[in-house]
C-alpha cells in the first residue's frame, strides 16, 4: 500500500485493515443519521434535510471522529453523537455553498442539488436547521451515557470549528480571494479554516470522548492540522489531474474559477511534495502521541493522501 | 398601567419599573454583544456579523433570559451568555429571512438589510457564522464560573429552539402557507414554532441558569409558551392597526404577500381577545410557580401585549 508520496513513517500498520474497519462504522453511522435526520420535521423541511445528510459522501470526518475515540478508549454513544453531529455541518455547509448566491452548483455526487430539488428557501432552511440540530445531538437530554463535561466540550468544539475562527470565516476568505494573487502563508490560513478547521475538529471531538493527557491532545491536534491541510492539496492536486467521473464532481473547476489553488502556486510536483510532507507530519505526531492504539487514524491519514476522489 | 386588554391579573408589579430595570441589563448585553461578536472575523466577515446583530432590536429575548433568570436566582454569567446567544440566533435568522430567496427585504429597522449591504454570499455566511457563535457562547473553555451540566442544557434548549423543533421548523411551514388557508391550529402550530419557540427558549434558558423544581419549570414553560404566542398575536394586530413609521417597519404587509395571519382568521376584536386571554394565561403561569419575584417576567408579558411596535 506505500506510495511514492509517503515516507517510512507512512508504511500502513500492520494487522489492520481499513476497509473493514470502515464499512461496520459506517454502518451505525448512517443508520444513526438515518435516525436523528427526522423527515416528520414540517412542510417538507424533513425531506430536504434528509436529501442532504443521507446516502451520500464518504463520512470521512465522521471516521475521523469515531478512529479518534477509539485510541483514546472514548465513550462509544459519544462519539456517535460526535461523528453525526460533524457530518450535519459538513453537509449544512454543502447545501449552501451550492447555492445560486455561492457557488452555484446544480449537482452534486451526480444528483440535483438541495436548492435545485427543493427550492432555494427551503434549501437555506434546511442548512439552518441542520446546524441546529447538530448541536442538538451533542446534548440529549437523557445523557445516554454521555457526561455534561463531555456534551460542553464536544458542543465548544464543533462550534468553534464551523463558526467564524473556522469554517464560515474560511469560506469568506475564500470568496473574497476569487481572482486574486495569495501568497501560501494566505492560502494555508484560508484552507486553515475553510477544510481543516472541522477536519481538525472531528479528531479533537473524538478525542474530547475520552480522558486523556495534554501531550496526547496536542499530538492529535498536530496529526488533526496536518491530516487538514494535506487533505486540501490533495484535493487541488485531484482537480487538474483526475477526471469528472472519478471524481464525482467537476473537475478543472478551480482554474476555470479563477481560485488561488496549491497547483497554480506551487506547480504539480511541489504540490505533491507537499502532501506527502504532510502525510509524515500527521502520522509523525500519531507516534508521539504515546497512545497505544492509533492504526485507524494511521489508515485514514494514509487515506486521505492516497486517494484518487 | 392597565389596558382594556388585560383582566386584574395583569396589573402591574408594585414597586417595579421596567424601564429602569431593561436599561441596565440591555447596557451589559450590548456591552457583552459588542466584545463576543468580534470584527476581526476574516474578509469582512466580522462586519457583517457586527452589523446584523448591534444597534438595533427591542431585545426582548435577552430580556427574557435574564429575568427568566433572576426570578430563579440563576448564574449571572451563564443569564448574560444565554441572552446573547439566543440573540445571536434571532439576528441570524433575520438575516437569512431578509434574503431575496426568502422575503426579499431590503430594509430593516431603517437601514439597507445585510445582503444588500454586503451582498448575498456574505450575508449567508453571517448568518451560519452567528448560529455557530451563539452555540460558541454557551460553551465557554474557561467555564466562566459557568458549570458543564448548565453549558449542556443551554446547548439543548437553543438548539431545540432553534432548529426543526422550532424556529426553522416554523418557517417551513410559514414559506409553505403563503396563499393558503390555514385554521387557528395551524396557525398556531406554525406561530408556536417560528417565533414562539425561541421566545419560549428564552425563558427556559433563563430558568436553566439556576436551580428549580419541575413544578416551577413547567409553570415558567406555560408561560413562555402563552408569551410566545401572544407576541405573534400582536404582531398581526400590529401590521393591521399601526402605520410604518410608528412600527419601523413596513405596515399591511403580511396582507400584501397573502399570508394568513390572526386578524385575517379571527378578526382584529376576537384577535385582540386572544391576546388578552394569552396575557391573562402568562400572569396565571407565573402565579402558580411558586418564585418569589417574578416582577420583571409579569412587566415584560405586559409590555409584550400592550406595545405599540
Amino acid at each position: 500500500m506505500g506510495t511514492a508520496m509517503s515516507g517510512a513513517a507512512s508504511v500502513a500498520p500492520q494487522g489492520f485493515e481499513l476497509r473493514g474497519w470502515s464499512e461496520q462504522r459506517l454502518a451505525l453511522v448512517e443508520q444513526a443519521l438515518s435516525r436523528w435526520v427526522v423527515a416528520d420535521a414540517p412542510a417538507g423541511l424533513g425531506d430536504a434535510m434528509r436529501y442532504a445528510v443521507l446516502d451520500g459522501g464518504k463520512r470521512l470526518r465522521p471516521l475521523l471522529v469515531l478512529a479518534a475515540a477509539e485510541a483514546v478508549r472514548g465513550n462509544e454513544a459519544a462519539a456517535l453523537r460526535a461523528a453525526c453531529a460533524v457530518e450535519l455541518i459538513h453537509a449544512y455547509s454543502l447545501v449552501h455553498d451550492d447555492m445560486p448566491c455561492m457557488d452555484n452548483d446544480v449537482l452534486r455526487r451526480g444528483k440535483p442539488t438541495v436548492h435545485v430539488k427543493f427550492g432555494q428557501a427551503q434549501a437555506l432552511l434546511a442548512g439552518d436547521a441542520l446546524q441546529a440540530l447538530a448541536f442538538e445531538l451533542l446534548a440529549p437530554e437523557d445523557e445516554d451515557g454521555v457526561s455534561a463535561t463531555v456534551q460542553a466540550a464536544l458542543c465548544r468544539l464543533l462550534a468553534r470549528a464551523a463558526g467564524h475562527e473556522g469554517m464560515a470565516g474560511g469560506q469568506a476568505i475564500d470568496l473574497a480571494s476569487v481572482g486574486q494573487q495569495l501568497d501560501e502563508p494566505q492560502l494555508r490560513e484560508m484552507h486553515r479554516r475553510k477544510t481543516g478547521a472541522l477536519l481538525r475538529g472531528s479528531v479533537m471531538m473524538g478525542a474530547a470522548c475520552g480522558d486523556i493527557g495534554t501531550a496526547a491532545r496536542a499530538a492529535l491536534s498536530r496529526y488533526g492540522a496536518a491530516l487538514g491541510l494535506a487533505f486540501q492539496v490533495v484535493d487541488d492536486i485531484l482537480d487538474v489531474t483526475a477526471d469528472s467521473a472519478t471524481l464525482g464532481k467537476t473537475a478543472g473547476k478551480d482554474a476555470a474559477q479563477d481560485k488561488p489553488t496549491y497547483v497554480s502556486l506551487l506547480g504539480l510536483e511541489r504540490s505533491r511534495a507537499l502532501a506527502a510532507g504532510l502525510l509524515d507530519e500527521a502520522l509523525a505526531a500519531l507516534g508521539e502521541s504515546g497512545l497505544p492504539d492509533t492504526r485507524a487514524l494511521h489508515a485514514l491519514a494514509k487515506m486521505v493522501v492516497d486517494r484518487d476522489n
